[in-house]
């Protein structure tokens, strides 16, 4: 093989607060041939996600960043996986990478375009249908109130609610956002919580029967006001807390957090990658759904590794609507 | 039957912070005859219990209070009840009261004595039962946490944890408590949190696995402590948060909540009257434990419905043994 130059994004050092383009660099990197069992595969389109900022708080200076991406295999030494199989890996923020077939998952692109596998039907998609189905346990005529609605995650969040038969509640930060989720994605109602007072009666009001389910992308005051409004037997998955990611100090928790057991509610953590082995459900109902017109899906296409900084800070200013992913 | 006067205690008004005893008022009240159905019972054991704080937040001025009791039928009028049965009823700071025999369940008292069915097989205990087994879902090996673990349902909790198989980290505020802990519930480890500076740091050196299951009935920092702490998969049955219930200004909530979505902690709040259908698992556990001496209970009994006041404020200083109670 031509020896290939990676170039890479790293961090110069942890991230304090809200994270600037200059604490990124981008340096090149030369790549070593594929070996037995290995692939080498030229990255199409790479993820950002709020998660990654958890990573970025205590970093060894120049350290690689990760995160979803999806390539082709330019080059191959594995048995599995053959030069031209779209893949996707988890060495994204990078123009090319070397890994072992194991790491990798080919993808089919008759269910969706190339990037949505970092989205709708990719990471963020599973975490919706995995959030909401399994620890959410959503049932007919029931409310869901979705925060950072509009999001990759949140997305489709509201549109599985739907289709599970329950009322949906959305919270997001512009009118176009909830211009999107009302005519596009079909919820009951929709709050800028950027625009009210007082979240906790506005969503009183949206609410008129309490929420069964709030799925938690953001915290801080959405939390505090969801438990307020919950219903008895309520059920929080905790999938993210935006709000508070670059948090210098701590923010205090919700003052009412008592109120879940007198409400009998649960408030649970989960990550996706523990539903590995339940990927194919995921997959079978995405394939329906999808074709039904039941699931669609916003993204927002960043170009160029050198913007993949700014795709990721403008996360937190949400300014941007569905999955962000970074064109190479 | 003659005229019947029951004294009973009644609040003045709603209580801001804590409970002070002129807040209560003893008065007098004619009992009616019981009708086809009903029965009169004599109170001979009352209980006091954490949660009825929360019921004293918005009162009518003389409003009655109700709880836990445990007293002798003296009339009936029912086919279920007879003169000299001694049953759990639900109208306790009073001498005397009239029923129908559908609200009051006869107790056995070859398992235990009269006062323990409003502590260790009462109420308390199955709390304790169902919130750790059900909620907390222990399996042998793991790491159990309890506050208030001298109380009437920690210390439930930390004997039914040791006979699961956990290792079992009890936290309380005085040396008295901890001794019976450890001499007497045969806990592994105890804290009194009212002498250690830094809680999590306490908490850690006793835990060196981690905490797998946090029994909450304290909140405040024994919530953030406990979160810190937690390991993978951990469980928080939360049963009650006595630090806060007289709290003026609402606590802000731990500022480490977040900490639960990695480590897909469930949090979630119960109330014990939700397993009434499977109380016959409880008491068929309790009564083959208490014969092995497997579960063992203290009970400090205060003379006198005058002093039920007194008895209720002294759950907030922490003061008395495992289980209050009041007899008339």
């Amino acid at each position: 093989m031509n020896e290939i130059v990676s170039r890479q994004i790293q961090l110069r050092n942890s991230i304090i607060g809200i994270p600037k383009p200059e604490e990124f660099q981008l340096i090149e990197e030369p790549l070593t041939e594929p070996a037995v069992g290995e692939v080498l595969v030229e990255n199409i389109f790479i993820s950002v996600d709020p998660y990654m900022r958890g990573g970025m708080r205590s970093v060894d200076p120049g350290q690689a960043l990760q995160g979803g991406c999806v390539g082709k295999v330019i080059e191959s030494s594995s048995e599995k996986l053959c030069v031209g199989d779209y893949v996707v890996g988890y060495l994204g923020w990078r123009d090319y990478y070397v890994a072992t077939d194991d790491n990798l998952q080919t993808v089919n692109t008759s269910i969706a375009p190339l990037q949505s596998f970092l989205g709708a039907v990719g990471m963020p998609g599973r975490t919706a249908y995995f959030g909401l189905l399994d620890i959410g346990q959503p049932k007919e005529g029931e409310t869901v109130f979705v925060s950072a609605a509009a999001g990759a995650v949140g997305s489709i969040v509201c549109q599985i609610a739907k289709i599970k038969g329950c009322r949906v509640v959305a919270s997001a930060g512009t009118d176009e956002k909830l211009e999107w989720l009302t005519d596009k994605a079909g919820v009951d109602a929709v709050i800028n919580y950027k625009k009210v007072d007082n979240l906790e009666e506005e969503l009183r009001r949206q609410c008129p029967d309490g929420i069964d389910i709030y799925f938690e992308n953001v915290g801080g005051i959405h939390l505090q006001a969801a438990l307020s409004v919950m219903n008895r037997h309520g059920r929080i998955p905790l999938c993210g807390m935006i709000s508070q990611y670059n948090d210098v100090e701590p923010t205090p928790g919700p003052t009412n957090l008592s109120s879940a057991i007198g409400k009998r509610i649960k408030i649970q953590g989960f990550i996706v990658t523990d539903y590995e082995n339940r990927n194919h459900e995921f997959y079978n109902d995405m394939r329906k759904w999808i074709a039904e017109d039941k699931i669609i899906w916003e993204e927002t296409i960043i170009e160029g590794l050198d913007n993949a900084p700014k795709a990721f800070i403008s996360l937190f200013t949400g300014e941007k609507m569905g999955k962000v992913v970074v064109r190479l």
